[in-house]
């Protein structure tokens, strides 16, 4: 099996290297607007240890909505099924910037992964810990395994300054009072939260949690429960990819995440963790060739959970 | 793991037993207003032959929505990918009957498990063989291997006399040309669609081709490639309940299918099958001791799909 | 005064033979797509009995929508302010056929002279004479004192089998129980209201009783009070021109209705009716020139209502 | 006529001492919701100089939404039809504050009498001049030739501490690029506007201007012309009653606007201005008792503009 990776992995290198290019960076901050298109990298880590990685697989980048995962996992470890009296389960059916839902739906978002979800988890744990920045990266250090993660200042302080359409969503959130601190300090929050930089290493770290116990790793980073992991897949697998999730679930057929600094990560459970960059998205904002490359290995590997 | 099973059954049978009365039975049409709720019924094949049952597991219920898994395989096998340029795959965020969406995205229904979308995959079959009727009932029984499967004709009459939003749906994809037979055709197939009567037991046979290769039987009905019954379950995970769809990934964690006659069926791959009845439906239409069922059997034998 | 609105006439007929060639002919039923689209013509009435008209101002076309003023204005005197608890009175912000509005405002349609709300008005009329159809087309020739105004039937059956938009919504209305005969019934009705065939001249005549008491016409054509007449100029002036009432307004500042057939009749309370004719569209659905002649005839004569 | 009008004021100064405590006083901000719930004042100006006034009618209330008609009516003088650039002339058909159309219309508000439309305004309004809370003072102050009106800075902070749905919009807006300046420097300049105070005197006087020439005043407020003029009111009629503005055209017939003080401004052109003021307000938001009271008016005076 290791090696059946490892033959998929030298197979995707090689064909990124002649993909043509599709798909357009991030553009709304200077920051994610001026990264290089041709960035590539993989990493796969088997639950039994074995790694396969290809291209800048070590090269942190902005994770951008991936830090959803995180906090999401954070608050639900704090507060346990609470948290889902102020945000739903269910995929939202439209962009994930969207305003309509949530005016229709009184304030409470479809999900925690889309960003009225996140802002609504960046509050409550705003709440409980007003250090919540630092407990947070705190957290993403001690999943991945690497002390030196850190939010990208420049790039929170550049999504601050291009955020109207996050602080329209805050302030909607306030106004139907499903925001209980200042406004600015959620957002402030929820900025620093997307800068977070990590590479494929140590996403594909991350998540080995999600997939099942790691066999090398001794001590369990969280308290979250067999039940709450797998309920925590089940949420990506149903909103991760906002309007695109049923695309990702039919053509790769994992519990995942993006992000439009271009990384993916997906899971599958007792098998492996996944993590992919390639900063071309498509016009939903997921990795054009990101979401390829899932494709291929699922196929090739036969191993979807479906 | 057949004691599990079984045990687990045993439970479940205890405590329907003793089970709250909650929610109502489907009250649109006559035929299934009348319906004793107290009803039940399940059964669970595992892919090695093994099948444990409860209840009523052997009476025929209205399968409803459930026959839009058939109908879609059906059409997936006769033509392929191309049946993705007209319906998409994506969770639609609303209810099952909404004109909304179909309004502002030009008559592509968002999947082919809710209304317009099974209207449409209606439109397809019954463009290539004017039998289509016929042919899609010869399909499930082989399925589910009994030639008695059948329509009910008074539930499918039912369905069209009362079927206003049906109608309204079909008319609205056929002022976009989606729909290329005429209405009142594709209507008449889609109700009878509807009215076909199965058990716990035969939905539990049909849905073991879509769990694996089941030991004990031998000739695969179908031509459909292992990529396309996953891309089937993904559908089902993705878009199988309605705006429900995510809390069911979220207490159950298995690919299923549900119908306002009171039946889930769902679907461990490599595992397991199992279908479960019971006709009071919560707000969303979905069954609500069903789907308590399915929670408390992937919570005890920690078997989700994540 | 007269003087005055003889020479903007003669202005009008001069500019409209040398405008460019703005817009395009209704396209969705062939009886209308294959209208000569340089037809023109226009009629003024004033309540003095002095009438101004140019072009083929005696040339019958289709009125399509402006019959919804009519079955509006028989309802009303027939069930009084009753109908108001079937259809609403606010513009609707949408597209004079959308089915979105319908469905969130669970069948009530915002007014009567869009669509959906003309269909309950056929409805009401249907409900209370098995011949409406005859008792709107005698109400109409009263009003315009011309026995010879007749639907055109192949335009009706046209409509009828090109007519899935409207289906569609009578079956929403159907099922939201806003609509009380046979679907097919009202519709009937409807496709044949649309199809009434009337000159300029015509019109302008039928709507000098909404404009106040024509001086040389003896007998009032119904019993509909001086603020029933009011509410129904009230009625076009805020949703006779679809998503466009605003811009009417705006431009032009009478009362009026428009229809796809490329008519407009407006109303200058005590003052005048006019009607024009010319079938070249814009994209809200009202006659290019059309909108423009009444434009200018409410500058030139400083004569809007505001 | 001067006879009329005063017993028509007469009578509705009896019926509103007797009418029904119905509707609630706005409550979203502490200095609205502690208003005493039964002012009431009324002031009626005919053009030729005759006043007729009861109750409470030279005590100052918070103008709110009212003074949306003086920033479009500054604008509109300063930059003429460009204005219309950034914003429509359609009715919304939805909430005042609905952020759903701005969403789908990408940023274009739908007429300048809604919130988003009278953000959009402000804005322009202060690209051009840093002092535009003095220069609207100013304009106001003129119209009403009363020196003394000013903004109530209390309610202006109020709003804008309580005001996270106002900053929503003009987030959202300011993500369109359809507000240039500061989004805290607009929203002040919007929330400061609000807190007008003016008696139905003042508002009387005002609304002359737009109702014609006044008898005996002077100099005109403004350089708009008579078209301009008749189109702003032609914005009231259409848009001036948020989701009411059909109901308003109906049941009174007049050009007008409403504000959450429970304010009303109505205009019959060439006639009168009327003013009138009382607290409870209907669930859209506009004045129980001041709906009445016009609707009254017109009534018995036959004087709608229909």
């Amino acid at each position: 099996m290791a090696n059946l990776y490892s033959d998929i992995i030298r197979d995707l290198e090689a064909w990124v290297g002649e993909a043509p290019e599709a798909g357009l960076v991030a553009s709304y901050i200077p920051e994610l607007a001026t990264v290089d298109p041709s960035h590539f990298g993989l990493c796969l880590k088997e639950l039994n240890g074995n790694t396969h990685s290809c291209g800048e697989a070590d090269v942190p980048f902005s994770i951008q909505s991936i830090s959803k995962v995180f906090s999401l996992s954070l608050a639900y470890e704090k507060f346990g099924e609470s948290i889902f009296e102020r945000v739903g389960v269910e995929p939202s059916g439209n962009a994930f910037n969207s305003l309509l839902q949530l005016e229709y739906e009184k304030g409470i978002p479809r999900n925690p992964l889309i960003n009225p979800g996140a802002l609504v988890i960046a509050d409550l744990l705003l709440s409980e810990n007003e250090n919540a920045k630092d407990e947070l990266l705190q957290f993403v250090r001690k999943l991945c395994n690497n002390p030196s993660i850190s939010f990208n200042l420049k790039v929170a302080e550049s999504e601050r300054v291009w955020g109207f359409r996050n602080a329209a969503l805050a302030n909607l959130l306030k106004a139907f009072n499903n925001i209980k601190n200042e406004v600015e300090a959620v957002l402030d929050f929820y900025f620093h939260m997307c800068s977070i930089e990590m590479s494929c290493q140590d996403l594909a770290m991350a998540f080995q949690w999600y997939a099942g116990l790691p066999a090398e790793r001794d001590e369990k980073p969280w308290t979250l429960s067999g039940v709450q992991i797998k309920r925590i897949n089940a949420l990506m697998q149903s909103c991760g990819f906002y309007d695109e999730s049923g695309e990702f679930a039919f053509r790769v057929g994992l519990a995942g995440k993006s992000g439009v600094g271009g990384g993916i990560v997906a899971v599958h459970p007792d098998e492996y963790s996944v993590a992919v960059w390639s900063p071309r998205l498509n016009k939903k904002g997921n990795s054009v060739i990101g979401m390829k490359c899932l494709e291929y290995l699922t196929t090739q590997t036969d191993s979807s959970i479906f």
